[in-house]
């Protein structure tokens, strides 16, 4: 099951749809409307994540009338829609795990950077764009714009001091993120946060997907750059796996429904090139995950 | 000018009011109300930052009827209300300059400490209560919570490519935070975030001041822990002026309404003692500066 945020044209909000295995669109609040469930659909997947599994169940039994009634007035085809980010608006920045693939450290520098517990950054809200949608190439402000292809996780249920056998219960669920980084930045000014925030520089998408449907999979991860793969790591890869992130970080900051964690970048990041393979406009870039779709944007 | 968030009782939503020079509370919405305004007085105080100086002329009129009419059905005394934080749901993280006083690279490192460029990193939403509320000292998760009075700008117009010479028409007010920080979770996870990002860590108020009132002052920033001043430091000092911090921070990031920029504490940090003279539960710590009142707040 997957949930995405559908553009609605006249309409500053999204429309949350489900989108099928086949990559149909199902609309949920015509669906609802039309199946006459009475079930609430949430207006923004802020408030579906609050919901949790509720959310997903209810998106379960509408998709299933959809398509056990052929109900053609509920479907659109994936091509059709424009999709916006799953979170188009997080409340907050999204939590990042720094240098949490080991061979990712050793590219950025050597043994000693490969972290024992894990860095955390952010990034502001409002780097946040869909797929398809441009990345900015910031000329006079970065010269180094660089690519980091991410899994991401959305949480579901508020929390804190959440152990890593119980973080499964806060997982709403997963995306992927393109975690864009303007090297010249991050290394200036040494706190991460300026060189990650520059606006259009955290596409994600394009769909969020439920966790039981990549549960135990060691998914590869995948980042395309005009179709060259540069990235592909097994997500068993992490130094610090989903639940572990979870429980550190939950220690004693309270998780909120819709809040974003990007798990990290494997090795093959422009910069780890030797000489560095940095973004340029025009360049297209594509994240992609076995069960978790593609994220494509292209550099402005 | 001052204008305060107040705590409604039976309400999770505070209520705006303007603070008089001689400490009385009046309640805007009842004054608007009875008044006769056809101001409609903003729910949140991050709407009033986005009205900007209209929000301030709309407080000043008010302000007068209620004072030239004696009406004390608008009135309340300083003491007989419970503040919260001035923005106590930011739309995202606070962002921080670190290192911004000389005096204070120095006491956590050496010259090489003192900054070329701005540090940036962020506090998560969650960290922000309001004056009198208490700082969770989270026992068992770190052994090290320290302080930093630092004075905060709150940004109005939304822009972005903000030139320090244009900053002041994006500059909704100003307050103070105390920038509590676990300093062993600070060292450890590299990154800043985690070790200032622990619930309760971000005190902020007790009110948001009009910038005229301020403006060209060199305002002294104090702080004290049980009555021992520990901090002082004119403005004056910072080595990033607050235009300059909002014309680094914009050049690529869009600033929004209500985001919170802190500016940087001055030396005299627990942690630059020696021995560290570290927060310990019982303590009580006073932000304070000409102007800006003072915030108080004790440790659990």
């Amino acid at each position: 099951m997957k949930a995405a945020a559908v553009k609605a044209e006249g309409s500053v909000r999204e429309k949350l749809a489900i989108v099928t295995e086949d990559k149909r669109v199902i609309d949920m609040t015509t669906a609802a409307r039309q199946s006459g469930s009475d079930y609430h659909v949430p207006e923004t997947m802020i408030q579906a994540a609050a919901e949790g599994e509720v959310f997903w169940e209810e998106a379960e039994k509408l998709t299933k009338w959809v398509l056990a009634n052929n109900r053609e007035d509920c479907i659109q085809t994936f091509d059709d829609v424009t999709l916006s980010a799953p979170i188009p608006a997080p409340l907050k920045n999204i939590m990042c795990a720094g240098k949490n693939y080991r061979d990712h450290a050793l590219e950025m520098g050597s043994e000693a950077d490969v972290p024992e517990d894990p860095i955390i950054f952010t990034k502001a809200p409002t780097t946040v764009i869909g797929p398809g949608e441009e990345i900015h190439s910031h000329p006079g402000i970065t010269e180094e714009v660089d690519y980091e292809g991410e899994i991401a996780v959305i949480i579901g249920k508020e929390g804190s001091g959440i152990s890593a056998e119980q973080a499964d219960d806060h997982i709403f669920g997963y995306t992927l993120v393109n975690d864009v980084t303007a090297r010249d930045l991050q290394k200036r000014h040494k706190q991460f946060f300026l060189g990650k925030s520059l606006d259009t520089f955290c596409p994600m998408g394009p769909y969020i997907v439920r966790p039981e449907e990549i549960k135990g999979k060691d998914i590869t991860l995948e980042t395309y750059v005009n179709g060259e793969r540069r990235q592909q790591a097994a997500v068993s890869q992490m130094i610090f796996s989903v639940s572990s992130l979870i429980e550190i970080i939950s220690r004693a900051i309270t998780l909120q429904p819709g809040d974003v964690i990007a798990t990290g970048t494997p090795a093959g990041v422009g910069k780890g090139f030797n000489p560095p393979r940095l973004l340029h406009p025009g360049d297209e870039v594509v994240v992609t995950a076995e069960g978790l779709g593609r994220l494509t944007n292209r550099v402005q």
